[in-house]
């Protein structure tokens, strides 16, 4: 592997376009492709329900181009994919209650959109590496653990068969138009910017706000094990894979720091300083949808890319709480 | 298991709706489901480019009610299902090449039309039975043979995308809202009724129309191994599939005759009494979607219901060519 500054400096003046680049791990992304030098279009649609928060770039607004948009919007995306050279595509539906409350919205989100989203891109960019934001949830309950790529899958929600329809059309442009896709299949992703107003991105966010706001939060059992990944690592993640000939056409688990939700919880009132939860039985609707312990093999794309996690969930839930407690009114 | 008569009993005086009941395998289920006493509702859109023909089920027209509607109408659906006890749905684009021109329309007939019908179900219908018509092709490549259902999904095509999608959100109905669906994964099925005109449901139409017509026809390299499946033994699994309590939730490979292609050539020749073939390369814009190899593990099924083909490819060969003798004006 060249070494990350070697790495890093293709993003120097190249174009890049983030789907969802207002959003948790977009906008995290953004900053650190700032850094890098690139040229960055941000697409987002701020759909109320959505990660999308205009202040999670408030840092950088002046050095990056925005676009309110829709992916569903296919005339809207061939226009701001031209000339794009790398397209982190992470805009969704990601709700998994939601999704089953309204399947259809989700499917033309996570599944239709994806697809006229890379029909523009052989249009209008074909030669662009695009990195798709794709999830864990689409295997269900596992049948073993660690969960490796070669995992059946059987999705709980339909979030998580559109998100499988979304990642699956990315892998097959790679195979049938030469397309350089890869797809990572991530899991509780954590840190500064992501939407803590309720559960919607993970439970990671309602726990947060608890914490912040001086309240115990409710941990469902806390016995399971579940790996989460700091932000900062997914951002490692996703610019390995745009930059790395092995990632090309391929899918990866995304790990991070393994533990049970008990453990995390205790954790999280530890950064915090204070506070506490309650350990309660699952509420029933939520646990026709739940799927036991997960956590990933993610030696593939270790192998493929020399991605490590670096931030533990101890340092990365105080690095988390440090942000939101300065813009804490931003996030509610 | 209970024998078959005992079993087939559930069927008299029930109400039973076959999508694409005017197609290959849909008309073929239909007439046994004549004999079997069902009140029977066929639906089918009559699209050019689908398997349906209405003289598919002359013999039992007065019989039987027919509805030209198309799957992505949820409101006839709707209206079509109520009182629905046994549902079997075949509707789908089938085409491969199809799929990659237009994949959008197959995304809106093999997917999301997949999902609004089974939210008509869940309203209008709960308790009914529903054998979804589910395709190898998800599989892709094979990565080891047999093939059995844990292999991993990569999809060469649009279509197989869509499909899969579609199959999973069979399943997730079931796992989520207690719906009875199982779906079968079929591979190249034949027989009378089929869709010859082309290759668009598998290329043994192709072939078969050569060889009726006096042609030689194109064998594409010649070593694959392919099963194929007389239609009666797939007609056989579907009914199999909607009594057995142990196919509730689950999906199923169903094989059938395992043999090369140039071997599945020569039988043909044999059936048709004479004729030939050529043996040529794949051209290259199939080779991109081909899967080399297949041939399914259908062990589960197997176990689960006890079916097994019981038509060998040279006798259902013999049995088609005798049937598009008689009839072939009806499907050119």
């Amino acid at each position: 592997m060249p070494d990350a500054a070697d790495r890093n400096a293709a993003f120097a003046g190249a174009r890049v376009v983030i789907t969802g680049g207002l959003g948790f791990i977009g906008s995290n992304l953004a900053l650190r492709l700032v850094e890098l030098g690139a040229d960055l279009l941000l697409v987002d649609s701020l759909l109320p329900d959505s990660g999308g928060n205009p202040f999670n770039v408030a840092p950088v607004r002046d050095r990056v181009a925005i676009e309110i948009a829709d992916i569903r919007d296919a005339r809207a995306m061939r226009s701001l994919l031209a000339g794009c050279r790398y397209l982190f595509n992470l805009a969704a539906q990601t709700s998994h209650m939601g999704s089953m409350a309204d399947p259809e919205t989700d499917l033309e989100i996570n599944c239709r959109a994806q697809l006229t989203l890379l029909e523009a891109c052989r249009e209008v960019c074909p030669e662009a590496r695009i990195v798709y934001a794709g999830t864990r949830q689409i295997y269900g309950r596992p049948l073993y653990l660690p969960v490796d790529e070669k995992h059946p899958l059987r999705p709980v929600d339909a979030n998580g068969v559109n998100k499988m329809a979304g990642e699956a059309y990315h892998i097959l442009f790679h195979d049938a138009y030469g397309i350089h896709a890869a797809a990572l299949r991530l899991t509780n992703t954590y840190g500064p910017r992501m939407r803590i107003k309720d559960a919607r991105q993970t439970f990671i966010g309602a726990w947060l706000r608890a914490a912040l706001e001086g309240r115990r939060f409710e941990v469902w059992d806390g016995t399971q094990f579940r790996d989460v990944t700091y932000v900062d690592d997914a951002v490692d993640a996703f610019l390995l894979a745009a930059l790395s000939p092995a990632a090309k056409g391929a899918v990866f688990n995304i790990g991070g720091d393994r533990l049970r939700l008990g453990a995390l919880a205790d954790a999280l009132v530890a950064a915090n300083g204070g506070g506490g939860f309650e350990t309660r039985a699952f509420p029933a609707e939520r646990k026709r949808i739940d799927i036991g312990n997960y956590y990933a093999d993610d030696t593939r794309f270790r192998e493929a890319t020399g991605w490590r996690p670096k931030v533990a969930a101890a340092d990365g839930l105080r690095r988390t709480l440090d942000y939101f407690r300065v813009h804490l009114a931003e996030y509610l």
